[in-house]
């Protein structure tokens, strides 16, 4: 049900004369207050989770939902959180069509001839055997797309120029990503032959950036292809040559009948309300380029220290806390609609949702979609972290990716907000590699993490997961 | 004729004695400081020959030693020179052995499965079809290389995990290089069966980075790749588990006959002593991955530009100036053997070398390997530098890749130093393009370059080309 204007309106209402008011006091009690401080403390000593992302990517690697790597770690994952020690480690099945990439291949045949480092994006169907070889029409961005002409692209291969700009928060993403997501099927609408876009990634090395495409069987759509940001430099300057470029794209990948993955579960149960749970997650899939380790090894890393923090303390949490390693986050969110659906009843019972899946930089703020009975207990949490640097955001979290399918349903949400001007370097990139995890910051990361989770768990309040947690569409 | 050792004791005296001695001045004419302040001013104010650049990795793009963008990269080297209005162009034959890559695959079979970015290396065999799998022994670097025994490595695949430190001289590159130029031929002789080797690269990035090997006709060597550093390092990742471990390595390549190149060469002819020759260069060719913007597309861009600039001046200088491209660098200095073999019976009138062909850095120092007569030149030079941020540095200069085979004719030289600690980032990797081109600093290399060519056409002293100039051996 969509809600009325006026409910919206009061609702922003609220939640701007909501700031200045008095905090009851104390929310939490001395001794909660001294564990969670304690496991932000002990966090900073330990290694942050990068042992446990340092063995994913070492041990198993790409880990595309579907494939070998997949079932080999989702083997691992319940090998290792079983070691780790929790009261409990469960799966739960997560069933998704699968796409595998072959072989892709893109040239500029004329004027010039020239190879470009190229991948195909997820869900790009192949080429006839022996490529498509055609004019190349450029366009700007997806605006672009939406707006020009049938007869302009019909029988032509797309290009589209659309650069992502660098931000902290990863906001140039969206209004980039679109033309990935989406650009395919109306370029397909419009009788195109192929589609190119420049890589939805911040980086100027020469690495073609793939990522999923939205798919709906019996959709028509083309084979699509990224190409690296200075391929992309590359074609720009070919194009304004003024002469008439083409070029030529193959693709060979597969889709392969549904397969089943898991979402794992680690738990340390709760001593009070252990039917209330607190839920920190990553996801445990990865691109099948690079070795998936700022994506999402390094928020494996995070919530498993996190997590094991918790269960090494003599003391239990008064609500559950569960660990989850998402399946199939990259190809569409599947392992967060599983879970979402197999919750769909029991959302009250969901204290709160926080993914972390967007590499390892540092938190710089907390943010929270929860009940206005539970903002002051936002706050109190929010003063815990601030010796890590982090900052109280506003009212608008929504928990990561996995948990969007959960926003339907009302879930209380908090966001961990990461430093990510740098994410974009790498995610979905064959360069997303153990390296580039710096482990100081994952340290901070757990820190957070495990007080949040500590604290979530002790709440005297619930966070209000339910249809009153429900945004109006729009 | 190797010297004995209390001349290059004696040598070293006068050299360090030398720093105080008084300039003779005035060295160049009122006007021909003027003019060298000039080009160095107007350099500034254009692009630094960023457009040479530009338009060389647009149009050809990767141009290996003996394939055919080589003749398309000479072609249009002579056709744009002439365009330039240089009053001579020509071209000089250069015959060498080449070698073309197909393909290669660098794979751990065992305790645990990966693919690695890879890249054979110069002059590489093929493998047998199907590629050598076999046990890997993992060694330091060439000094390991050396003294391991053969029975430790027979039948295996040896891997250097030597690492090249950043510098901004580039010295990290020497001691780590040997592992590449020497190192699979040491190891065939130890009876291993294929060489790996951790890339000579400072980047942290998914690139291998390939170069050349030393070749000779009938030495037995060994299949040959280079694995990117983030590879290497979950090599060695693995090599840590304590088991066994086994990569497969598969290279496909082909050397081809002789094939000849040529050296182009665009001349600004000498009024007063036209034979007498100040020669500044770079290398045309480039390898086979990337676009060889940085190497050395950059140089070529950036001499041109002085040369232009120079062409361009309403008097002529009183020696001739050469902008020589040399031919086939990459894989063996062929074009300045070819070049310092076709000049053994002229060094004399060569009055200095100076090749450009470390990138696209600033120049922060200028040396010189000259006589004593002409040091208070380079002084002056220096003096006209130093606006630019270059320093005077010691004596010590080498003249560049390609004018290495000229030094045993003890051709003078100079060295406009550049900031180097980033070129090993880009060398030799796919992800040397354009886009790595700094064009401020190009503009401060032409200048360099067109004012110190400048002021060597006008010295009124020769620097000295000669046998006197031929450094003893060791």
């Amino acid at each position: 049900m969509k809600a009325p204007l006026w409910i919206a309106t009061l609702s922003l209402a609220v939640a701007m004369t909501d700031a200045p008011a008095e905090r009851p006091d104390p929310i939490f009690s001395d001794d909660d207050l001294a564990i969670a401080a304690q496991l932000r403390d002990s966090a900073l000593q330990g290694n942050g989770g990068f042992d446990v992302v340092e063995e994913l990517t070492t041990l198993i690697g790409p880990r595309l939902a579907g494939s070998p790597a997949d079932a080999k770690a989702v083997e691992w994952a319940v090998a290792y959180l079983n070691e780790a020690g929790f009261d409990r480690v469960f799966t739960e099945p997560v069933t998704f069509p699968t796409w595998h990439r072959n072989t892709e291949k893109a040239t500029i045949t004329a004027p010039v001839e020239r190879e470009l480092v190229t991948l195909a994006l997820g869900f790009s169907p192949a080429t006839p055997q022996g490529g498509i070889e055609a004019e190349v029409v450029m366009l700007d961005d997806y605006e672009a797309l939406q707006a020009v002409s049938a007869e302009r692209v019909e029988g032509k291969i797309i290009f589209i120029r659309n650069r992502m700009e660098r931000a902290r928060d990863g906001s140039g993403y969206g209004p980039a990503v679109r033309a990935r997501s989406l650009g395919a099927r109306i370029a397909a609408e419009k009788g195109a032959v192929a589609y190119v876009i420049r890589s939805i990634g911040t980086s100027t090395n020469r690495f073609a950036h793939t990522g999923t495409q939205r798919f709906d069987v019996g959709v028509r759509s083309l084979p699509a292809v990224a190409i690296s940001n200075p391929d992309a430099d590359q074609l720009e300057r070919v194009m304004a040559l003024g002469e008439p470029v083409s070029m030529h794209v193959e693709v060979d990948a597969e889709f392969v009948e549904a397969y089943t993955s898991q979402n794992v579960i680690a738990e340390i149960t709760g001593s009070q309300s252990p039917e209330q749970v607190v839920a920190i997650a990553a996801h445990l899939d990865s691109w099948d380029v690079g070795t998936g380790a700022l994506d999402d090894g390094a928020g494996i890393g995070i919530v498993t220290e996190a997590g094991r923090l918790i269960q090494a303390l003599d003391q239990k949490p008064n609500r559950s806390i569960q660990i989850i390693f998402f399946a199939a986050e990259e190809i569409g969110l599947w392992g967060g609609r599983a879970w979402a659906e197999k919750n769909k009843d029991n959302f009250h019972n969901i204290q709160v949702g926080a993914e972390s899946d967007f590499g390892a930089g540092p938190i710089y703020e907390i943010t929270a979609k929860v009940s206005d009975e539970a903002k002051p207990v936002i706050r109190a949490i929010a003063d815990v972290l601030a010796p890590l640097g982090i900052e109280l955001g506003g009212w608008d979290a929504w928990g990561g990716p996995d948990f969007r399918p959960a926003a339907a349903y009302g879930m209380a949400a908090v966001d961990l907000r990461q430093d990510g001007r740098n994410y974009f370097d790498y995610h979905h990139t064959e360069n997303d590699t153990l390296d580039k995890i710096d482990p100081a910051n994952m340290k901070q990361n757990a820190a957070a993490y495990a007080a949040l989770a500590w604290l979530a768990a002790q709440s005297p309040v619930r966070f209000g997961s339910g249809p009153d947690l429900i945004q109006p569409e729009g």
